[in-house]
C-alpha cells in the first residue's frame, strides 16, 4: 500500500498541519515521519488552494465521508477544494511527493461508495465541487465544455439555453456532476437513443499520475489517432486519474415527447413489445422502462396521488407488468402521438398488451415518469430492500426473471420482487423487499450476502453484468474478483499500473488488489 | 527491439523450415542462432495449423506484402493462417517463445499500412481470413458474434437474412473484415447516425500479448464493471492484441431510404442545409455528404453515365458544392419523402440551397451514392493526388477550407480541390489535384510532404484530428508524434507497455519508439 501505515491519531492530529499540544501516546518514529508527511502535504495543499480550501474541521469534512446510500463513513486527512485544472495539478503534485492517496468525489451521489475515502484517516477527499464552468457551447458543432464539478442539471439547461437537449438524464440529476457521470460512465433513461456517458462524451481533460494535464478535449465525431484513452478514463472511478473538464455532444431538441403506459401479462410480452416498437419507430423511441406489479401497488400505499391509470393485467393473482414508453418526435406531437396509438393498437391487437393509456397531457406524461422515479423512494420507505443493478442480453431477461423469481421464492418464501429498469437497455434494479411480517432489517442482513450470490450466479450464467449503471466502487469489489476472468483482472491490473503506478488514485476502489510499484 | 537484428538472407532461407543446402555468405553466430529460432518458430507454427496454413513461398505470400494503395511493400518470415482463436493463441505463444513480432492482417484494404509488415523479413504476417464464422445472431438481442475474419459485406448479409441492419458501411465492404474495422475503428458512410465501428461493437475477444484468451464477448448495452479494454482495443491497430472474434449491434432495418441532392454555393450553407436537417429529421437522417464542384466535374469526366441532375452553382466560375442527403424511414417510404420535400423546399425558400432533386426510384437513388463513391475512383484514373482523411468540429470547416484553399492556391496555383467527405461527421477528404498540366506523379513527389505539413498545421490549429477513419499504421507514425502532445503520448506508450511488453504486436505501428522493455 502505497498510503502507508494507518494510525488512529492521525486524523485528530492532522488538521492543525502543524504537530502542536501535548500527545497522549508516544509516536513512534514511523508515525512521526508520516505525521511530517501529512503535515507538509496540507501546507503544500493550503499554499496551493488558500486556506480556507482545505478542510480540516470534522463539521467541515462530513458531508465529504459518507457516501448517498449511508453505506460508507470514511475519515480523511483533508478535503481539498481546487477551482481550477491548474489547482487540481498542484494537489496531485503535493499527494506524489508526499505520498498522500486522493479519492475524488463530484456530487457525492453515487451507489458504490466509489467517492468515500477508506477508515485510515490517511487519504485526502479531492472534491470538484469548485471546478464549475461552462467553458464554450458552440452551437454549430452541437458540442458543449463543461469542468468536472459542473451539476448535470446545469449543463443540461446551459444547452436547453441554446435550443439544444443534453440527454443524460437520471435521478440525482440536480446534484450529481459531469465529471462523476463520467467516471462511473451513468447510465438513465435515455440510454436506449442516446447511449450511456461515454457515448455523450467527445473528448477529456484529466490530471495523470504524474500531475500533468492532459488536454484531450476534441470536439470530433471521428478521431482516429492513437488509442482510446479517453474510454479508459471514462469509467475508472476515479482510479485511473482526475476528470477535469470533458467536451460533449449535445442534440437538436425534439418538437415533442409523447408517453404512454401499458400492462402486459409477462416479461417476454414486455419485450415483444419493445420490439415492435423498434421496428416501428427505430431512434424515435427514447424510453422503455419496465416495472413489476408489486412496485405499482408500492407506489400506490407510499405516494397515492401518482395513480396507474390502468387495472392490474390479468387479475389479482397475476404477475404483471406496466410498461412506460416515451417517443420524441422531432416532427411534431401529433406525428408522435399517432404512431404511438398506432403502435399500442396493433400491439393490443397481436394480443402483446393487456391494455394502453397515451398521456394526454404533459402532466400526465410527467405523473407516469414519476411513478417510475418514485420506485426507489417507495422502496426507501418501506424498509431497506436487497438491490442489484444488473444488465443481460434482452434475450436473456423473460427466462432470468422467471427462473431467478422462482429460485428467490424457494428460498425466500414471501419475499416480494420488485423487479424495474431500463428495459430497452437490458438493464433491472432486481430488487427484494423482506415478506410482509418480516422486520426489514432482519431480512436485509440475513439474505443479502447470499442472495447477491444467487443473483450474480443467475446473471454470470447467462453473460450479464453485475453492475449495469452503478459501478462498482468499494460496493463490489469483491464481486468484481470473483465474476471476472483471471485475463481480464490481469489487464486491468496491467492498466492500473501502467497509468496510476503508485496507486495514488482512488485505491482500493474497483480492483482488489492494488498494484505493487 | 524485440525483432532482433535483420539479415538480407533470412526470408530465402527460412521458407524451408530447416538450415539446408549452400550458403553464400558466412553467418555470424548471432545471425545463426536468429535463424535457429526463425526455423523452430515455423516448426512451432507449422504443428499449430498445420504445413498448408505456414506460407513461405514467395508467390503465396505475395497478396500478404503489398498494401492496398500499394505505397507499402514489407518482407516476412511467414504468412500464419490460422483457423480458430486457439491457434491464434498458439501462434502468438510461438511468437514469444522465438521472439518474433506478429503483423495482424485482415482484408488487406487499409489506408495508412497498418498490416504490411516492415522490409526486414523477420516479422510474420498473421491473417485473419480463416476466422470466417458467424458464431451467433440474436435477433432479440439484436446483436451478432462474428469473427474477425468475415467480411463487412456477410455481416451486413447475415444481418439482413435476419431482418436486421449492420449499418457499418464502406466502399471496400466486399473485402475489409470485421476485425480490420474494429482494428481501425473504421468510419464510411452511415456515422452520423450510428458512429464509427466502436459504437456498433458491444464487445470483443482477444488473444492478448501471453497467448491467453481474452473473453469479453459481451452482448451487453449496459455494464460498468471495470476499465473499458474493449475501447482500447477497438482502434489500436493490432498493437495491443489480435481481435479474433466481436458482439456487434444489429438495428432493426428501415422500411424506406429516400436520397437527394442538392446544390449549395458555400460550405457554410452546406452547414446550415446540415443544421436544418437535423432539427428536422434527427435521427432519420443518415447521410450528409459534401462534394466540391471539381468532384461533380471529375466524376462527369471519367465516369460519364453518372451524371449529376443539377447544375453548377452560381455559374461558370463560382465555387460551388453538392450534398448527398438520405434520410432512413422506419414509417414508409411516403413519409420519408415528404418530409425530405419538405425540408429542401424550406431550405430553398430560405436561400440555403440553389436546387434539389429527390430521387425518385431506388435507381436513381444508387447513381446519387455512386457518384459519391466513385470519387476516389475517378481521382485515381486522373493520377495520383495528396491525399488528407481529416476531421474537425462542424463549426469550424467553412474557414478552414477557405482558409486552407487560398493558402493552397498561393502557394501551388492551379492545383485543383477534390474536397469530399462525410460533412456530418466533420469529415473531409481534403485531396489535391495537380494543376492541369502538370504531371501527377512529379507534383506528389514534389507537393506531398509540405502540402500535408501546412493541411495538418491548419487541421491542428482548429483542434482537428489529421486521421478521422483511416488510422495511423505506418504511413502518419511521425505526424501523430508530430501533433500529439508529450502527455498524451506518454500515456500512450505506457498503456503500449502495459499490454504488449515485449513489442510483440505490429512494432512501429502508430507510435513511433517502440517501448523498451
Amino acid at each position: 500500500m502505497s498510503t502507508g501505515p494507518t494510525h488512529a491519531g492521525a486524523a485528530e492530529r492532522l488538521p492543525d498541519g502543524a504537530r502542536t499540544g501535548t500527545r497522549a501516546t508516544i509516536e513512534t518514529p514511523a508515525q512521526a515521519e508520516r505525521g511530517a508527511a501529512l503535515g507538509a502535504f496540507l501546507a503544500d495543499c493550503r499554499a496551493a488552494l488558500g486556506d480556507t480550501h482545505v478542510l480540516t474541521a470534522a463539521s467541515a469534512q462530513a458531508p465529504f465521508l459518507t457516501d448517498w446510500r449511508k453505506r460508507y463513513t470514511g475519515r480523511a486527512c483533508a478535503v481539498l477544494r481546487p477551482a481550477s485544472t491548474a489547482e487540481v495539478a498542484a494537489v496531485v503534485a503535493a499527494a506524489n511527493k508526499h505520498d498522500i492517496a486522493l479519492v475524488t468525489q463530484g456530487g457525492n451521489t453515487g451507489h458504490a461508495g466509489g467517492a468515500t475515502p477508506d477508515a485510515s484517516g490517511a487519504q485526502a477527499v479531492l472534491s470538484t465541487n469548485r471546478l464549475r464552468r461552462i467553458r464554450a457551447l458552440d452551437a454549430a458543432n452541437d458540442t458543449i465544455t463543461v469542468e468536472a464539478g459542473c451539476a448535470l442539471a446545469d449543463v443540461q439547461a446551459a444547452a436547453r439555453a441554446a435550443g439544444r437537449l443534453f440527454p443524460l438524464s437520471l435521478a440525482s440529476e440536480g446534484s450529481c456532476t459531469i465529471g462523476g457521470n463520467l467516471a462511473t460512465n451513468a447510465g438513465g433513461t435515455a440510454v436506449l437513443r442516446h447511449g450511456n456517458a461515454r457515448a455523450l462524451c467527445l473528448g477529456l481533460e484529466v490530471v495523470t499520475a504524474d500531475a500533468q494535464v492532459w488536454d484531450g478535449l476534441r470536439a470530433l465525431r471521428k478521431d482516429n489517432t492513437g488509442y482510446d484513452l479517453r474510454d479508459l478514463f471514462i469509467g475508472a472511478e476515479g482510479t485511473l486519474g482526475v476528470i477535469t473538464a470533458a467536451v460533449l455532444k449535445l442534440q437538436p431538441m425534439p418538437a415533442a415527447s409523447v408517453t404512454a403506459v401499458a400492462t402486459v401479462d409477462t416479461c417476454d410480452d414486455a419485450l415483444r413489445l419493445l420490439a415492435l416498437a423498434r421496428a416501428r419507430a427505430d431512434a424515435l423511441l427514447t424510453g422503455f422502462e419496465l416495472m413489476s406489479w408489486y412496485c405499482v401497488e408500492l407506489i400506490d400505499s407510499h405516494f397515492p396521488t401518482l395513480r396507474m391509470p390502468l387495472a392490474r393485467p390479468g387479475g389479482a393473482t397475476a404477475n404483471g407488468f406496466a410498461v412506460l414508453l416515451e417517443l420524441s418526435d422531432h416532427e411534431s406531437e401529433a406525428h408522435g402521438r399517432a404512431l404511438l396509438e398506432r403502435l399500442l393498437a396493433d400491439a393490443s391487437n397481436e394480443g402483446v398488451v393487456r391494455d394502453a393509456v397515451v398521456a394526454q397531457s404533459l402532466a400526465q406524461s410527467q405523473t407516469f415518469w414519476a411513478m417510475r422515479e418514485h420506485i426507489p423512494l417507495a422502496q426507501a420507505r418501506d424498509g431497506l430492500n436487497v438491490k442489484h443493478d444488473i444488465a443481460l442480453p434482452i434475450s436473456a431477461i423473460g427466462e432470468f426473471i422467471s427462473s431467478t423469481d422462482r429460485a428467490i421464492a424457494a428460498r425466500w418464501p414471501g419475499a416480494r420482487m420488485v423487479t424495474f429498469g431500463h428495459l430497452g437497455d437490458g438493464n433491472l434494479h432486481y430488487n427484494v423487499q423482506a415478506p410482509v411480517g418480516q422486520d426489514p432489517a432482519d431480512f436485509l442482513r440475513a439474505a443479502q450476502a447470499p442472495m447477491n450470490r444467487l443473483v450474480y450466479d443467475q446473471v454470470h450464467a447467462r453473460g450479464g453484468s453485475i453492475s449495469a449503471e452503478h459501478g462498482i466502487g468499494q460496493l463490489k469489489v469483491d464481486d468484481l474478483a470473483r465474476y471476472k476472468s483471471p485475463v481480464e483482472l490481469a489487464l486491468m491490473t496491467a492498466v492500473k499500473r501502467a497509468l496510476d503506478p503508485h496507486n495514488r488514485f482512488n485505491p482500493g476502489k474497483v480492483i482488489a488488489a492494488p498494484p505493487v510499484p
